[in-house]
């Protein structure tokens, strides 16, 4: 199994969601964080001189998924959290030994 | 060592935790987070029919532990966290390489 | 690629901040959490007794780095948010198998 994990601007979220559940993914879990990448949450790039960090918020996707699913998955939430300017995002993968559906103890596929 | 992240009903919370307590588990993290599972947020399954995602609110629980001690910790939060109806959420289990304590530098079981 | 998540106490986000940035690290995710460890949220260990577990406030921090930065970025959290009291906090270090940047689709170190 593999955990997909995705950083991305709040108002993209709806297609984010949209275009995951047109794919087929069957849930989710959402998180508020804030976060800043190479232009330190400014708008644009002061080189050469020191300024402050500025938080940004963003929304912090986690979805568990079949590995034979996690790169289309990766690509699905790139290409639905894409507007072409700075501060888009990330979204890493990464490898999970399991998961476990609470109300049935099933597991990994059959827990998705 | 591992992680294991359980997404739990939040009145569910005191419970775990007392389980994981009894167990033996010495600390986590805690968030509020938001999602959704295979009935999209909704107390029943509509089929055929498009409707749009509620997101339920829920408790993130993070415990670092020992591997030896993982799968254990796996079933404790599952059997804790189970009503028996739906939205009782997610477990997984996922790889680290290594965990410190930043007060002492103490590494791995040590830092647990 | 490695993710580096670290727990910490809030006041010392913004030198763990600084500490990071001037080692290189070029974006990090940033959230609220609470949470416990060996001394259940309280500022003495009363042994023996049963007490119950505060929810302390801490910042949650994430990193995703390169392989060849991991363990030195590992240190510098460590070294920047350590007061010397109890409830410091924890770093931990994950693999990852990828990552994306959202606006352009680069991948991995090029992603960073
Ligand atoms: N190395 C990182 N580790 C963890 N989270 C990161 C990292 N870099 C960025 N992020 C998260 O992703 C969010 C968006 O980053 P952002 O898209 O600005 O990255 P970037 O590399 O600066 O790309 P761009 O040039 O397109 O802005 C940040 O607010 C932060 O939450
Ligand atoms: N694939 C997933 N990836 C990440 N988080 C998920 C996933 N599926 C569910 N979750 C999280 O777990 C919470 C509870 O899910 P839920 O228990 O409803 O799963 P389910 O598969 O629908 O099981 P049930 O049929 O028992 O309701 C969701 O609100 C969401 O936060
Ligand atoms: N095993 C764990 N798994 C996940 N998170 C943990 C774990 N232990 C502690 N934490 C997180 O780290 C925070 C700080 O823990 P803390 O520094 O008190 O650990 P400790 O082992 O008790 O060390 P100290 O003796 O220095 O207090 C907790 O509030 C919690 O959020
Ligand atoms: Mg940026
Ligand atoms: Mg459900
Ligand atoms: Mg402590």
């Amino acid at each position: 199994m593999k955990l997909v994990t995705a950083v991305i601007k709040p108002h993209k979220w709806e297609d984010v969601r949209e275009a995951l559940e047109a794919f087929g993914v069957t849930g989710m879990t959402v998180s508020e964080v804030s976060g800043y990448g190479r232009q330190k949450g400014h708008t644009e790039v002061y080189r050469g001189a020191e300024y402050d960090v500025a938080l940004v918020p963003k929304i912090r996707i986690e979805i568990v998924v079949d590995d034979q699913d996690a790169e289309e998955v990766v690509e699905i939430v790139v290409k639905s959290a894409q507007t072409g300017r700075i501060g888009d995002g990330k979204v890493w993968l990464s490898p999970i030994d399991s998961v476990v559906r609470v109300r049935t103890g099933a597991r990994d596929v059959e827990a998705l």
